[in-house]
């Protein structure tokens, strides 16, 4: 067996306040550290999720750079500074678990009325919804779906996929195609969003796609605000038209002080903290250091980006 | 196959709101029901679980009842009532299920800080602690524990069960008996009270008991309220000794208006409501007509209680 030469990987930007724990994973992967100015650069750890003229920047410096590792699991911010002349990956995937276990929080939290009891003063009357044998739908099939169905499992959940081509996801009771959107949301007692943002998947819920959902029927979005038409959401709850929502991420966010979500009774706001800091740190950390080691390897690379469909 | 003589089963007491979905219940398990002052009566289904004279008055104008059945899990308010001349049989494991559901959305509830969030009228820090891989500690070896052990399965729950004898648990990475509750303690993220009160297990969880567990553990309690000493809980959650409690039962209960667990940031109250009249009515229901079957096939019956041991 003939030694491999280490990788030499650039982390950026600097100054970055995860820049240290970066470094520490990319050694941990068997990589070694190269500072702006030093050597040639074979990948690239960026870790600011939102500024592609940085990164193009930084691929200008470093130009023999063919992988680029990405400190989120959403990278539509950043689709700007993407091209075919490398690998890309992200964190996708890696937060699937603490998203999918925020999602099934919320479903319940909202099944379960805590935003009356929460808020309660006084002992309330008995009543519930329960999630065993219901119908569910999923939009999207990524990671995030899968580690879902799999918290759903015990709950028997009939789960129907819907995603942009209808190849089957495990777990799943059925996969549809995004096409079929509109046959997917009928019946379900709770509608979870877990899909990637593209141009062709924002607004995928609006006034139409609420109106299609049940009565008793919860919204909760765990992917990104803009997937849903914020005002026609707000409408449907004000009107009961849906039992509620339960989101950890807004359009516009951070929400704004006075917006009528925070006061709707049948509405759960989170600070877009289905990953949070503490646990995305630990995860992309784990991340780096096994993608650093597949490519010193040759083997094929965790959350590896499609740069044409932007996720 | 010689035919089986339909048992003969009372209803009461009479005019209570079960009534008649109770007598539906018999019927479709194949008995045939028996009115006040009409013909011996073989089983008695009581659908008031708190009133232990009543049920002894009922069983006197029915001698020949050899099966009794109750209508709640918890058997501990009509004790009073209870011999050794017949079957007793309440409805613990029916409701398994959805007990175990509230338990999971309580302890996931507290642990992403839904009480913070749902709370908030303006964006917050992102934040919270996730239940995979956690240590958790469930009191009560019964239908509760192992429904809630199969929901938190997925999540890859080190769970340690105390029990009051320690014979395993399937689910549980270890089962421990009631006297070596101290141990089990320490280290859990969650511990949950899933136990039947009886006179020892009354108070289990009281200052020292709470000094014990971590400062970043949840309390979840969906057995009786009075398996805790309320004051040192109050006082804990003041403190932060713990990092929270999420209880659907309470001591006193209902819960008196101006109670200071109303108020306590760190303290979640649902009204009973792990198991509601709707699902329960229906799951009830169901234990009545296979035990009207099971009795008449001389097959063992469901949710036995132990006369001596209250539950």
């Amino acid at each position: 067996m003939r030694a491999v030469p280490a990788l030499r990987i650039a982390v950026g930007p600097p100054g970055h306040r995860g820049e240290r724990l970066a470094e520490q994973a990319v050694v941990a992967g068997g990589g070694t550290i190269v500072r702006p100015g030093g050597a040639t650069a074979d990948g690239l750890v960026w870790l600011d999720g939102a500024d592609p003229a940085g990164l193009r920047q930084a691929l200008t410096a470093w130009p023999a750079v063919r992988w680029v590792q990405l400190p989120w699991a959403g990278v539509e911010a950043i689709t700007g500074a993407f091209d075919h002349d490398r690998i890309w990956t992200c964190a996708k995937g890696s937060f699937a678990e603490p998203v999918a276990e925020h999602a099934l929080t919320l479903a319940l939290a909202g099944l379960r009325r805590l935003p009356e009891r929460i808020t309660a003063r006084t002992w309330g009357k008995p009543g519930g919804t329960s999630l065993f044998d219901a119908d569910v739908t999923i939009l999207g099939g990524g990671g995030i779906a899968v580690a879902l169905l799999h918290l759903l499992a015990p709950f028997r959940v009939r789960a129907t996929v819907v995603r942009r081509r209808a190849d089957p996801v495990p777990g799943a009771a059925r996969t549809v195609a995004t096409a079929d959107l509109d046959g997917a949301l009928p019946g379900a007692l709770v509608v979870f969003l877990a899909l990637a943002l593209t141009p062709e998947t924002a607004g995928i819920i609006g006034a139409a796609e609420l109106a299609r959902m049940d009565e008793r029927a919860w919204l909760v979005n765990v992917a990104r605000g803009r997937h849903v038409d914020t005002a026609a959401l707000v409408d449907a709850l004000r009107r009961r038209a849906i039992a509620g929502a339960a989101l950890d991420v807004t359009e516009p966010e951070p929400l704004p002080d006075g917006h009528p979500l925070w006061t709707l009774p049948n509405a759960i706001v989170t600070p877009h903290t289905a990953d949070w800091p503490e646990i995305v740190t630990g995860l992309l950390a784990a991340r780096i250091t096994a993608n650093v080691r597949h490519l010193a390897a040759g083997q094929p690379l965790e959350g590896v980006v499609d740069a044409s469909a932007g996720y």
